[in-house]
């Protein structure tokens, strides 16, 4: 896939990964950029900014990169990989990749030990969410599946517990201790989790609202119940 | 000033704003929107979706429409309108339209009395974050100061207490109670707050992260530690 951007470049040269070619925007060619990137051996062209702009309509800042698409856990990774305090954060189609970048750079801070994505009308990872994840990509795993029920279901029998966010409920995320393996679901932008997976959770939360407009953005919903979860837990290790 | 979109129109109507002129797309002639604008009276033009992104060139859905600029409130406003749970969210100087969009939504959701903004090396008011604060602009006072120190200071003799956030510091932002008049201050993004405004601080707390990155979104981060001083001032109050 292309990515784009200064800052991603830094990050792609400071992980290792791969980079197969490099376009670069003409007045680059002297520049620090070009020198890292001959330094790895980088297969780099030069184009103007038009040919550039072809390429991505988004703010390249002069740097396109070629590099391996995503390649996503599965189901059996999330089975058969459990930290000692598992916490899982699946999303239920949010769709803005601005959001899902954020919400993989909130993960990783958080030390979520997988984010579970499905195949259809998600946001996936593309340059937009790579750069808004800000470097949090390369060390946050990522599983995408194709039925969510069947996931959750599979999830339950594992001993996680299943908590979902929306606004239709009388529990407020910071009355739960979320000590216990937990599945956080959060809904997509407009409509919320979906009715079936509503159906499947073992906890509802919501986040109060004292104003007049009823939500919040999806990342920001998903950072306050994530660092409470942390929150909680870390009470909860210190009575123990 | 510009703004555009559908749902920044819905707004518009249901909060009785005035709209002095509205451009829409050709195609858009018979449809709801057109109608909608016409029971309100406001002078229509259509345009051609060229002549429209020559207006703006963000996703303005084929509508576009002329406003107020936003009048801002000032720092004697904050002074003098002090609630019984003082809470007032600064921005030290917080660039990026679509976080202060996030940062007006979350604010609303939280019911802080105000937000404090520089006048300059700030995101303002402008389309943008009309679009991305999603309906909660217009339920949130925003004052713009021309300089954040002395508005600092003013604060702190009206019984505020200053409280930063920084990844510099051994406090964790769940461990103060938050039971005082609350003057949270969010650094840009890049660069986090200014050395005098840190130096002004009476507390600075901050987020853990556990991961490798070392830095939150800036509306995520604000969202994490509004929502804490909310759920801090809950428990205080039951235990009272």
């Amino acid at each position: 896939m292309y990515v784009y951007g200064k800052n991603v470049l830094k990050e792609l040269l400071n992980s290792n990964k791969t980079i197969y070619k490099a376009y670069l925007q003409e007045n680059l060619k002297d520049s620090n950029i070009a020198d890292m990137l001959n330094k790895k051996n980088v297969k780099t062209f030069y184009l103007s900014k038009n040919n550039l702009d072809k390429i991505t309509k988004e703010n390249h800042q002069g740097v396109i990169l070629e590099i391996d698409d995503y390649k996503y856990y599965t189901l059996n990774d999330v089975l058969n990989n459990r930290s000692s305090n598992p916490f899982i954060v699946i999303l239920d189609h949010v769709e803005d990749p601005h959001n899902f970048g954020a919400i993989i750079r909130t993960c990783e801070a958080a030390k979520v030990d997988f984010i579970i994505i499905p195949k259809n009308r998600s946001a996936s990872v593309n340059a937009t969410v790579m750069k808004t994840s800000a470097g949090a990509l390369t060390n946050v795993k990522i599983a995408m599946v194709t039925n969510l029920n069947n996931t959750i279901k599979k999830l339950k029998d594992s001993g996680y517990w299943i908590i979902g966010t929306d606004m239709d409920t009388n529990v407020s995320y910071d009355e739960l201790d979320y000590d216990m393996p937990v599945c956080l679901i959060i809904g997509s932008e407009g409509f919320g989790m979906s009715k079936l997976v509503k159906d499947n959770c073992d906890f509802i939360v919501s986040i109060p609202m004292y104003g007049k407009v009823n939500s919040l953005n999806a990342s920001v919903a998903s950072a306050i119940v994530i660092y409470e979860v942390l929150e909680k837990r870390k009470k909860v290790s210190c009575e123990k």
